[in-house]
């Protein structure tokens, strides 16, 4: 499911050769069946690898169309008589060592430019301008009257549209962007996401093969760090406006319009609907979703699905007047106690 | 009002022309009246061009000596008589495009050295050092025996003193630096301010024209970033130290011999008296005040004025013993009650 | 104590000279007596300058074999019979001014590369990869197979292991990594460590002479910063992955296999065991200890040493338990008493 403008792919590998690989058991496989790529359940067909770890995804394991799926024991009978079975005991583990198999170069991003700094496979269309040092990788593509700032580094087979703006020293890799966006300084976009396996003898990383795809008319504060998604993509919708230092996880979608103050933080695969507004170092926890024209105050830590149309504020985050009469009944507590305090800080 | 060492004003511009341009009527203007820049209130002048919305700034608008105004149909009344007024709906929203009129190149920041690494018109005194890829644009001035790290990036016209280190991959525009000034990598200074006014298709970039001016011996950690101010300055006054991380938001006017520990974030407009202390991860919302020798513990959130000489904790903000009570009395109320958390985290 | 890899030592100096410098009273010396370094009480040597200041390290004096000490005149009687001394009113301000003459240069960190972008004395091993713009300096050594992204800097004597890949545009000074290392792009690594004395005039800044040690495995997100060590090392431990954004002091020792998630923030000194988690956004105060395999949940501000083995939450951080009665506690508290917030934020 890689973009192979991004990604090489080392495959097709037989199944057999995988169960060998890991060590596991292989069922219902045809004769020499190949699987030609890895995919999560729910974007897989008949010529991709997946893998079921968790409860909670087996209605997406039902649906799912992947040729072939890495299970353990115990699930092995929810597995659709279809699907080919590689039994293992940690799935998700298995997973991120296939992954790597078929990514082998898929960890940080290149901008392979010995040499030269503009690659000479990369397209600029009329009135780019490039700062001193800029560097554009093989395969790029650089829109009319864009910009590029001293020392930028736009990654192999980036793409970017029209008119944009790209900082001093920031870098791009396995990223498209639309046009009229702003990248200040020292953006980071296009990194490796934050994803890990449990391995016997410690953390085991997982290759993130997705990209990020900024659409138009986006502006994007000095020092921000958007990860490119794990097997999808992360994705910043038109017009959203993020200030300085903040972060967002892989597979993170930000709706269009949205606000996204200094500081703020998003774990992974968050998803905000249009015309969110997060104040000042609010922090959203992994797989969250908040409504369109959902505001949440600075400082907020939001850990579970918040409806949109409405003000929240607090950790865990709530309805604004909510967390206003708790911070308004613990000072009247405190000063109905009126005793020094035990707990300090 | 902006430093015509760092943009370029494209101005004048004919009043009758401006309401044109924003389908807004014109009154009291003089036949052929011109307008030669831009100015908050309190800085203009009969040349200057200004805005008026929202009431708490009405004691300004009295005050001013701007030649003419952009202000709503309602507000029309208040404008003292001998200024012009060009009326519509939204002053923010016309004045964001007005600046952008007169500054169409003020996004971003430009190094423009291609060919070079050191502009012919750029300034070098003695013992000056050049570490590998540093990057000095037009007009920028060095001062005495300053470093300039590695990729490290100087924008148009910046001034930096003597004495003074700047450290790998860090970018400066729009900036004047003082004497013994240490910047750390990656630091990010005068990039745009996040400002933006609501326009009926999303939110329109409110163009940032002012500057960043940090005094002597101030220390910036790596990482840190400062926004340029958008019609005044971000001041950092002398010998205040800062630590990595950092986010110092647009016009932000920071005392001297300040400590501002990591992960600090200010939001625009603040103003901090000299030697303020502001703990790890503070936060501190946009316009308020803190007075002189302040200090706040960590993890605080600063939501009002805090008057100096004291010391705050807590969010909001407040008296440090009355914080500790509350940490105090929230502790014996959880274990008086003694049951699971149903609002658990 | 200083890597003679790093920083030029300018020593040695005699006590008297020193006494001098600082103009303060020498006690107990041997004519002539020189000092050929500083060093922390708990580190330092017959040929080593120390200095005693707060009680708590009472002990570390009562233990040390330095030659010489800084003491006030109140803590004199406490100093070791066979340690000279050099009384004076601060003694912490006092060793800064020293350790800034032993180590004129140790502020900021070097990579003189001028004409070249690496540079003669640099050691490349077989199949290192330098990416457009890599820079490399004197004395760099660049194991097998690691790639060195475009515009990253590799400061002076920084030794890197093999098959490490360095992001686009990170810098990294005063470090030495193991193998398999990944550092994403705009990390910072071993810059000056946030450390000032209190003079007469303003915050002085103590030179960091320590190091960086990274350990094999470990992965280091896009735009964190890690500080070099005051006097001793910034160690991070084998397999710890960090992720975006994240601060950590100097001085601090992180375990193995921990995990930092994006936004921590570590202030200096702090211990972390193996296998310990920190969550999105959690700080911790200075010299702190958190024991092996905690885990600490997003946004807590750790204030006090943590046992290993169990999960924490809040601020200040206390059992998880506990945390979530507080939460629900606050919030039944609220509901009870139903007014509207007067405390509000």
């Amino acid at each position: 499911m890689a973009d192979p403008t991004f990604f090489d792919n080392a495959g097709p590998k037989r199944l057999d050769e995988l169960a060998a690989f890991l060590s596991a058991g292989l069922f219902r496989a045809s004769p020499d069946q190949h699987v030609y790529d890895v995919a999560p359940l729910s974007h897989a067909g008949p010529d991709h690898l997946s893998y079921f770890e968790g409860r909670r995804h087996l209605p997406a394991l039902l649906a799912s169309k992947a040729g072939a799926v890495l299970v353990s024991e115990t699930d092995a009978g929810e597995v659709p008589p279809e699907m080919a079975q590689i039994v293992t005991k940690s799935p998700a583990l298995a997973f991120a060592r296939v992954v790597g198999l078929f990514y082998p170069d898929a960890t940080g991003f290149a901008a392979p430019c010995a040499g030269f700094a503009v690659h000479p496979t990369a397209r600029l269309a009329e009135g780019v301008e490039l700062e001193h040092g800029a560097v554009v990788a093989a395969g790029a593509r650089i829109g009319a009257r864009t910009r590029i700032g001293a020392h930028a580094v736009i990654g192999r087979g980036v793409a970017i549209g029209n008119d944009c703006i790209i900082g001093a020293g920031a870098s791009l890799g396995c990223a498209l962007l639309g046009d009229r966006v702003i990248v200040h300084p020292g953006v980071r976009i296009g990194q490796d996401g934050f994803g890990f396996a449990q391995g016997p003898t410690g953390h085991v990383k997982i290759p993130q093969i997705g990209r990020v795809i900024i659409q138009d008319d986006v502006e994007i504060g000095a020092n921000s760090t958007i990860d490119r998604g794990a097997l999808i993509d992360t994705v910043i919708g038109e017009g959203t406006k993020i200030d300085n230092a903040v972060h967002i996880g892989h597979n993170c979608r930000i709706g269009r319009g949205c606000i996204l103050t200094a500081q703020v933080g998003m774990s992974g695969s968050v998803t905000l609907g249009d015309y969110v507004v997060l104040g000042g170092k609010v922090g959203v926890a992994d797989h969250v979703e908040i409504g369109p024209k959902a505001m949440v105050a600075a400082r907020s830590g939001v850990t579970r699905n918040l409806p949109g149309g409405a003000i929240y504020g607090g950790f865990p985050a709530k309805p604004v007047a909510e967390w206003r009469r708790e911070v308004a009944a613990l000072a009247r507590l405190a000063r109905s106690k009126g005793r020094a305090g035990e707990g300090g800080v």
